[in-house]
């Protein structure tokens, strides 16, 4: 049986930053993405890292997507992700969320190598998007020496990943496709759909909340920046990524009471002033 | 006599989204058109479709336009107006918009020619702006193919496209000009004037909202966005149309109460306010 | 004398739009300026217009402006200012405000002496800023064939093109020189200072609102953006020059109720609000 | 014993301006920083600048910097950091501040050497990010030939500028390093931490506000741009560092009211509307 998670999780995982902490303190995230066509993409998730509370947030993506960057998310750093200092950064990291806007050609295949033969135990790895296609062809994409891996596939991904056709996407037959793909390994999938599902180890938790007007591009994305800002900010857990779920899911309840449709942009919008009626401040 | 149209059938149109549905059901839009000179009317259109609850938004235009367009709307796609596969790109989304700033050189020309040679009857076409000005020098510009056909024009585009000087645009011209023009194909005229009037088959609507304010550069490309949103989001039909007409109108009329002059990226930020209101929820 | 002017007057002019009008009805204005160096200034003119309400505004400016002026007013139209197309531009449009960022180089005489020498009776040019340095060291740069002139300098500009130093920059000083400089053909100096003085002929008129907080750079270019939109808009007058003077400072009035300095941006954003209170709709 | 700080201080030093006043009483910044990689910091300074109300912002930067600069903040004026003409600039401005996201590589190196060697007795230096660290690898760094020299490290940083490791930064060792930097010059301390301490000559002073939602990337930036600005308003001073550090924090904690974590934009936006309160208008 599916675990409902609610408000009461949120607040636990939300807590009040201390008096003492600096910026250091709140996790060091990379996002990698944003092609010459999806550079959105990447700017979106940007701005949900940030807007979640993220210590610093670095983005490579394609050189011509700088401008677009910062002309929204100056809190943001850049690397050109053909740049060969990213493998560095890479390293220093704690959260590196890889796929909103990659693409899939060779290039995009490169940098995901690149993750997947870098990244350490001491640090989590977030496939979303292209990566979830890149994965699906070829399962030495999966992160091995990560961490915590976190999986954040629409029901047609996780298809493409998993195998299982969308109607087949059982609790069981999920949490056993994700436990194939994880070997004993730390690993998270978020399974997004008008009713999120979160598998873990043995574990299903189903989002209560959320709405239709969620369904338009960009809100994924978006998610994926508040998903390692959570990782980066709370500790790298289950628990993490199911308060960044709920509270992007609260966030774009609040946008859809007024609003047809929720433009991503709006939603993170919301995510700081949901963060701190949860934190209880 | 024409049919006045009022929030009766903007409501009957802006249903509530189904619970269950994914932004893939809320349609694939592709919008064409803006120059070096005019990059800013093609960003207004996307402003427009995605404010107006597109699923899918991808914007063709001139490579100088990425980064304003990313800057103001991240969640439109982008593909560079000169890449081959565009043409893979017309074909696979639900609706085309052609025109906003597009320009009527040659490389214009050959824009809207590989629409009309491409386009296929579960398609909609709407063209607009430049895209009407080439109409009205080449009939060969009508995409015969499409499943229906939206033509946008002000009354001196009108006039380019049908013959008609201004003073003799009337309601019985205006529907004999298109139906000459439509040959039994499915098309509605959207022709906007400070009363605009819409036609199909023998059918006449008279808009019955908006105000002067909406006198300035960039009104129509912004509702060119929004009547593209509604055709994907609610079916291709005079309908679709009637309401997205509608929607916009209202929502011009929301800014006017307060501002002089209806900037049309302001009316474009009311247009999810106005649809939530319509839907009832 | 000074005559005073105030609300009265701006009602005057700020008429409430006719129903039928279309936004051919408010005016072409094309503004020329913006330097590698000064970009921000003629973007910031390019909001003043638009907010304001011209009808059609284009921007001739350096190549590297074009982005940030579209991701901050797309309703702007752009040409580059190398562009031999930008002559037959400033034969078609109703108002040439030229000077904000334009700098003093020999390209930007270039660009004032082809309004001056292509500008026709049936035109206003407002010239601003560096076009005012620029004419100060050289008389031909007057434009002797337009259908009105009118100049914005702060004190020390109109040092610059009057010869009269600021200690000395009395009202029958000013009239003297202005009425020097225009030989008989209508002119308008807008005299910017803690207190602005305009001058006409024999008129000298005195602004009695604004405040300090508007001491800051930019005020001075969306000024020039907004005495554009009006002249296009209500007219090629003093009238019009005198209410766009009146609505900036009673918008800058607005801001600083609650700001310590008045960006120029939050002023024009207020111009809506302000005009449409004027227009007693 | 450190004196605290609070709302009296800056309701001193914040004076309403005199009605007579224009943009050139209140001071010429310069800001020089923003590489390829972090830009958005010197963005960011530039906003905090303008908002905090300096009469004229110019910003030397990496020149892919420029658009995003002004779709940001067209207030300021750009120079490429490259530009020989910087030299000239940076001999016209009163205040020069430098580091914000400026590296550490040679050419940072070579634009900090030229600040160091161009200013004057009548100019304030303020360094700040890597001006700091470089600061700490060559004490030539030191600009000997200012009139006032501020500096703005986080605990770090000024372990990297003094030696002190952070457990020994008392507020004794603190006064003596700084002391034996400046050897007699005018210098202020602004030792960022959860208790930002300020330090000049023999006094110490501690601010009482701020909040841990402003441990995230960019508060420093935006400091930087509002301790520019004040200096150039009110006087080269202690005092006026005071009140800078005093008004961000104050901003920071009316974001926090509301938000989880203070973006340093939000913050920013802020200021006019907390000076406008300690101005007493």
């Amino acid at each position: 049986m599916a675990q409902l998670f609610d408000e009461t999780l949120a607040k636990q995982v939300i807590k009040q930053r201390s008096e003492k902490s600096h910026k250091g303190n709140y996790g060091r995230i990379l996002l990698i993405g944003g092609s010459l066509q999806f550079g959105g993409a990447i700017i979106m998730a940007a701005q949900g890292a940030v807007e979640a509370g993220a210590g610093l947030v670095s983005v490579a993506t394609h050189s011509v997507n700088l401008t677009s960057l910062h002309a929204r998310v100056p809190e943001a750093m850049f690397i050109d992700w053909r740049d060969p200092q990213l493998l560095k950064m890479i390293r220093l990291v704690d959260v590196v969320a890889i796929g909103p806007g990659l693409g899939t050609d060779r290039f995009a295949q490169a940098l995901l190598n690149q993750v997947v033969v870098s990244c350490t135990s001491k640090q989590t790895v977030v496939l979303d998007a292209s990566a979830l296609d890149l994965l699906g062809k070829n399962k030495n994409f999966w992160p091995q020496a990560a961490g915590l891996v976190v999986l954040t596939p629409h029901q047609m991904e996780w298809q493409r990943v998993s195998g299982l056709q969308i109607d087949f996407q059982t609790d069981a037959a999920n949490q056993a496709a994700l436990n194939e793909l994880a070997v004993g390994q730390p690993a998270v999938l978020v399974l997004k759909s008008h009713q999120t599902h979160i598998y873990s180890g043995q574990e299903t938790w189903l989002n209560t909340t959320g709405n239709p007007g969620m369904a338009t591009g960009g809100t994924g994305d978006t998610l994926t920046g508040i998903i390692a800002a959570f990782l980066g900010q709370f500790g790298s857990s289950l628990t993490s990524v199911l308060a960044a779920v709920y509270t992007h899911s609260y966030a774009g309840d609040q946008v859809f009471r007024d609003n047809y449709v929720v433009r991503p942009t709006a939603l993170a919008e919301q995510v700081p002033l949901v963060m701190k009626k949860f934190s209880g401040q």
